[in-house]
């Protein structure tokens, strides 16, 4: 469906200016630097050519089919290049441009006004105020972000545009790569829905797909769309401005309603979306899942060289819920038989601090030929008589073609830098703290438990949503902003739900006498209020 | 008390050896390197010097008196050399030798010795079984670790040797600091206890006292300590071993009962121990306090470049309980008057994608000055136009002298290394990601609370201690491993707890019998158990 914004053939350049300081500038710049195969035509009413491609007054003059454009022009003109896009047969378009919906009523209906021209030409629409979007795997970089990516297997979205280009910058020192990266912009057109279908139509080169939301437009069609990607992809996501200043801060930001952040945990819940607490979460727990195969239970074996950070690590496995792996007898022997005296044969296996990385492959290997063993924690921290790299290399080596995760905490940094490039090149995801690398392989147990539930299926409720409407519209008529105690009852009880019978008496007396109507074993009054007594009985 | 061992005028290396692959030589070298200016003195039997430096054949050779010996020798030798080094007038031992309490029976027998001959020469001791000390600002280096940390006003001890150096390895390529870096080992004599009190009987060296600990010997005395030191110096503690899992890997570590979380959980609260959840909490309070004068309440400004990360931070913030603070109209005004329109002028202040360092000054100056600000957390992500050096010198120049916190989150890492080194060496924290700005935040509110509550008294209860003695004796004798219902509820009891009354009857006729009794309006009565009936009554 998104095929003409992903791996276009033709790209135009709506904007492309051979002007350096403009964004236009850039955006051909970045297209032409990132090795896109297809063919590039850029657009801009003076100019001959740009960067030394020839370039067109506008898409109407190029004698080709385009698939793609990108849309790098004021707010103004976005509406009359879209049609002239829809006219020459573009697909998708690419709207850098800001000025709509972001900046208030005027931009509202600009924006309108051009998600109705994109559907009446068929179009389909990233943006519009969005830093663009970049595909390694089409090597098609359409945006204004001052890196490109390293290639990998993650794919983002995300609805802030700043924070692509700091997680961008921060991912490349880091190592890390993606298939995929989107910057939702007001996501007028395509939005989150869109791109989990899109993305978890491609699994092979998106492994893990992550989200930055604010907001979510359709909450049934996420949860809908969610529900079939998270069965075979992890979907991970941070859904900010779900507590009450943040929605605030959401709603001056992008003029968007944030929603309630137990409604957003509920829909996360029932669409198996894991959630990642912090940015840091997001990544370590992509990392695990770009990397290594899905954890197959929830049993944890620790290889360690000291016995601080086993703990640290058995600690907070247990605390996230994660077992303790019991080794099988033949495990233990073979330990027993091949590792000093002094070393722990059970889990934590501590190799103790002398080990050079053949003892690391011995426990390792046990470890990892273990039934009993899920997913394995390598611990290493330098000391005397450490062989860092020659251990990375052992756990790469080790690691391959295995059914079953092992990621590593490699603590240190200045002295442990080469050992941690050999693991993130070879993909044996590293955490800088042994908690880190629990989190991680504990978000991997939630989603081998989403994939392993039955399917499971909606049950529609019989609603009286006629009832419920019109009692709210009662209670505006009167001018009042909520409900009375008895109007709530009705609102539960039109959802379905059973409450203990409960009458308004509008008299002391009149209390009396329905409490000592029969059946009526247990009454209780409520306080004076102007409109009467409330009364709440059960039987 | 312990400035034998931290600021000693001269130094003993008994163990240092010329052969370079020995630890007793790589500790002679890392003393001379570190540049330590007092006497050293190289003891090892055959040499007449060691590293160009005078060697002795034994302490009792060396006519000087000597502050603090450093033992590496084969543990049967260590109790000979502590016994020569009493006799010598020696103070501080830093025992770093193995093969003590950690290997059991035999270790434990030896340990109890060494400790015997340290107290009878009124010496003080850390180890044995230990990385060794450092110090520096005496420039002492008393450990093999491999490496020497920068100075600052971080004290570290750690149960685990390993995890020294791990850290001070991670430390580096962090730039962070130590003023004390204390490897405890099997802590027979200076524990955690005397460090915290001589640590914080020096707090313009010690701005954050940090603990990894394994189990507290001392509970009573841990509190008392830590009740005087946390009032004016921040302690912060991660103690594992705390879950069952982590119990059992503590005792197979180092043969220590490692206590029930919720024991240390209590401890710390009531001594204002600040408890970080991961390693990474541990050095993310850390530097707050390091680096920034205490928060004084609770309300929080934010300043961002960019939309996202400000919800993001204002969630994080909303969450962990701290206020966004209400600017006072003033700084509206001055917002209002100095940024641009498309600004947000409420907080988070939103400073927009394209601003330069001079609307960081503005908008950071107006929020500094605002009475209703008590800490500032700098958002920053590179974007085109933004200027991330000078932005970091505004931010430096404008916290010089300030009351109140200013933490950072720049975001990103390949593009903006030089504007975190400016950060970190001008001491404004920075965090990769603004929810850990903000938990290090909270920290300190929480430090700050602490701090001003009234100091409280210790009650002791009046407790029956013999009688439940005598009840768990009865139960042992019996040969059962818990006592019943009822003698549970006389250890209560005992402990001055009032509960209803409660009879065992023998049949039920008696329990019917009981019940009839006056004053008994609602009975029931238990299932039938092999002994009898349980009848439990309230009135």
């Amino acid at each position: 469906m998104l095929e003409a914004i992903f791996a276009p053939q033709s790209v135009a350049v709506i904007g492309a200016s051979p002007d350096p300081t403009k964004l236009g500038h850039r955006i051909l710049k970045n297209l032409l630097d990132a090795g896109y195969a297809g063919r590039i035509y850029p657009i801009h009413r003076g100019a001959s050519q740009v960067l030394n491609v020839p370039a067109y007054p506008a898409i109407g003059s190029v004698l080709d089919t385009i698939d793609l454009a990108v849309v790098v022009v004021p707010a103004a003109t976005v509406l009359t290049v879209a049609e002239e896009c829809g006219r020459h047969g573009v697909k998708g378009l690419v709207v850098i441009s800001a000025g709509f919906k972001e900046i208030g009523r005027a931009g509202h209906e600009l924006e309108r006004r051009l998600v109705d021209i994109v559907r009446q030409y068929g179009m389909h629409m990233v943006g519009p105020n969005c830093l663009g979007i970049i595909d390694t795997t089409t090597k098609l970089n359409a945006s204004f972000a001052a890196l490109y990516p390293q290639p990998g297997q993650i794919a983002f979205m995300s609805q802030s545009g700043a924070l692509c280009t700091a997680i961008l910058d921060w991912s490349k020192s880091q190592d890390i790569g993606f298939s995929r990266f989107v910057s939702l912009g007001n996501k007028a057109d395509v939005d989150e829905v869109m791109l989990l279908r899109a993305w978890g139509a491609d699994p092979a080169n998106n492994r893990a797909i992550l989200a930055y939301l604010e907001g979510i437009g359709d909450g049934s069609a996420f949860i809908a769309a969610a529900r079939d990607v998270t069965k075979h992809t992890p979907v991970i996501a941070i859904k900010s401005g779900t507590t009450q200043s943040g929605a605030r801060a959401v709603s001056l930001h992008t003029g968007a309603l944030a929603g309630s952040e137990r409604a957003y945990e509920a829909a996360f819940d029932q669409s198996g979306v894991l959630r990642a607490r912090s940015m840091q979460e997001l990544f370590d727990f992509a990392l695990a899942f770009a990397y290594q195969p899905l954890i197959p239970g929830d049993r944890l074996a620790i290889v360690t060289n000291a016995g601080g950070p086993g703990i640290i690590a058995t600690d907070a496995a247990e605390r996230s819920g994660l077992k303790l792996a019991e080794l099988a007898p033949a495990t233990i022997e073979t330990l027993r038989a091949n590792l000093p005296a002094t070393a722990s044969i059970y889990n934590p296996i501590d190799v103790i601090g002398d080990a050079r990385a053949d003892r690391y492959r011995t426990a390792l290997t046990a470890a990892l030929d273990d039934p009993n063993v899920d997913a394995v924690l390598v611990l290493f921290t330098p000391q005397a008589g450490s062989e860092p790299e020659e251990t990375a290399r052992v756990i790469v080596e080790l690691a391959a073609g295995r059914t079953r995760p092992i990621v590593t905490s490699s603590m240190g940094a200045a002295s442990i830098g080469p050992a941690l490039q050999i693991l993130n090149q070879c993909r044996i995801p590293n955490y800088a703290f042994p908690e880190r690398a629990v989190a991680a392989l504990r978000a991997m147990v939630n989603q081998r438990r989403w994939t392993e539930r039955p399917p499971g299926e909606y049950v529609r409720f019989a609603v009286d949503t006629e009832r419920v409407r019109a009692l709210f519209e009662r209670v505006r008529s009167e001018g009042r902003i909520e409900p009375g105690e008895l109007e709530a009852r009705e609102v539960i009880e039109a959802y379905g739900m059973r409450l203990p019978k409960s009458f308004l008496a509008q008299s002391p007396e009149e209390a009396a006498e329905i409490a000592a109507r029969p059946g009526f074993p247990d009454a209780s009054f409520g306080k004076e209020r102007g409109d009467g007594y409330a009364l709440r009985c059960i039987y």
